[in-house]
């Protein structure tokens, strides 16, 4: 793979595409098309091609999942852009697909990403993080990283996101949290809460302190997004204590993590999701010549 | 309110309605006719008394909240059957609603219960439990509640059956947890996992479990009511110790709860939910004489 070519974030419910010449994105371009939406991939990836030039195509993320064009391999952490460039899975000679990655703690616990890992090796590779660094990749299942020398080492993820989408959408709390949140009184309230780890009682309290008129509606979200951040961030921090967690998120939810994060005496700094993954799948796309 | 009685333990989905005479039922009926499906409550009520017998009636629980009869108060703990007692509120004279209970921990955490309150102090009431005993009702929001001689001191509310039921219904995991709980190896490998406290991973791992091939569809139900259950357990059992938790609850949740309490270190005995809360009705319809 030499010259330019189209790199693809290709998650669940979003798709991002860049043309890439030497180390520069020359093009990008957001749509809705994300593995969950797409059936046709080769259609998909002929249509990329016309609109965006006939390119090798290197992706990334749910594309190369049980929803997505192959299913392709988890390599086991520690793994590092090498290992991931070794394990890439060819469609065809031109087009190929980044495989997941995998740690395994003990017989109680696993975990799987697929997608986060070019961001997360990308960040170390441009020396966006220090040569050891713990990251953070906050969103509907935040990933936790640790990286050492180029690897990454473990990692968690926690289904932060995904439960204040249920509790949204389907709970007894749903009429409650109106509105979207922010980082005032009610989110530090709920962090404190959250941090005391007993998340099922927190959460329900959300409801009780509405009821006995201790919490409008209007900071009913801000109070129950700050007790689900702060119960993740409250473990995490049982590890990584003082040293630096570096964010990789939007200005929104990486101030929401960066506000958990400095309550409960850590140390966040944000780094650009952008310019993470643009480095990684370059250092992997070089990897494959 | 002298002679038979009728009472109804009246809940969100279920109403359970009994004739009681001298402390004994004399007949007893359950429906779906659940607070949250009526909206003619006077009209309920006569249907029940042409069914049942033109008698008083006594009742408990959604029924006295916003989607029932009429908001009735919350009576703050520490509370007694007295209490309430003193603060039900009545329809007319021969129809009647108990109080709820609400405990404020502090700023950051409050807590709300009704319908419960009648079965924990009927519970003690009756002699079922010690002067001084730590209460389980396990199920959509389960209670633990610290009784001491005749008074609910202070109390815990946790979501574990609407965590459960939302996962089932609507997250990511929905594919995965396609059957009944029951309490084997996999509800014990989730007890242990839940129990380190670090609930949102621990509910991504059975995602990345069954990805990785260490967790059959047919286990996952069980894994992950597991881990809810051990989450509420491991913080609840940090109080208790080695006292004695006594479980309102049939014969399958209250074997999965103690399941865990046994696991984790504690000691459960199951209490007769029924029985309890007729022994709370009837103490509180005596002294409404």
């Amino acid at each position: 793979m030499n010259g330019p070519f189209i790199a693809i974030d290709w998650g669940t419910t979003n798709r991002r595409a860049y043309v890439i010449h030497e180390g520069k994105v020359i093009h990008s371009e957001r749509d809705g098309a994300g593995a969950a939406a797409v059936s046709d991939f080769p259609g998909e990836a002929a249509a990329l091609r016309s609109r965006l030039g006939d390119l090798p195509m290197l992706m990334a993320g749910m594309v190369g999942s049980g929803i997505g064009w192959r299913q392709v391999r988890y390599v086991p952490a520690p793994a590092s852009l090498a290992d991931l460039a070794a394990n890439v899975e060819f469609i065809d000679e031109r087009t190929a697909i980044i495989p997941g990655i995998s740690w395994t703690r003990d017989d109680l616990r696993c975990d799987v990403m697929r997608g986060e890992e070019v961001q997360l090796l990308g960040a170390m590779d441009a020396g966006a993080v220090p040569n050891k660094a713990v990251l953070c990749q906050p969103g509907t299942h935040c990933k936790w990283a640790w990286l050492d020398q180029g690897c990454i080492t473990r990692f968690v993820t926690s289904m932060t996101g995904e439960l204040l989408a249920l509790l949204r959408g389907h709970s007894l709390l749903a009429a409650q949290i109106e509105t979207g949140s922010d980082d005032g009184e009610a989110f530090a309230r709920g962090v404190s809460l959250g941090s005391e780890r007993d998340l099922g009682a927190a959460l329900f309290s959300v409801r009780a302190d509405g009821l006995l008129g201790r919490l409008s509606n209007a900071e009913a979200a801000s109070f129950t997004s700050g007790i689900l951040i702060g119960s993740d961030v409250a473990v995490r921090l049982l590890e990584i204590g003082k040293a630096t967690v570096h964010i990789l998120a939007d200005a929104y939810l990486g101030g929401l993590y960066s506000a958990a994060i400095a309550q409960l005496g850590g140390h966040a700094r944000i780094v650009s999701s952008h310019d993470a993954f643009v480095a990684g799948i370059c250092a992997i796309q070089e990897r494959l010549k």
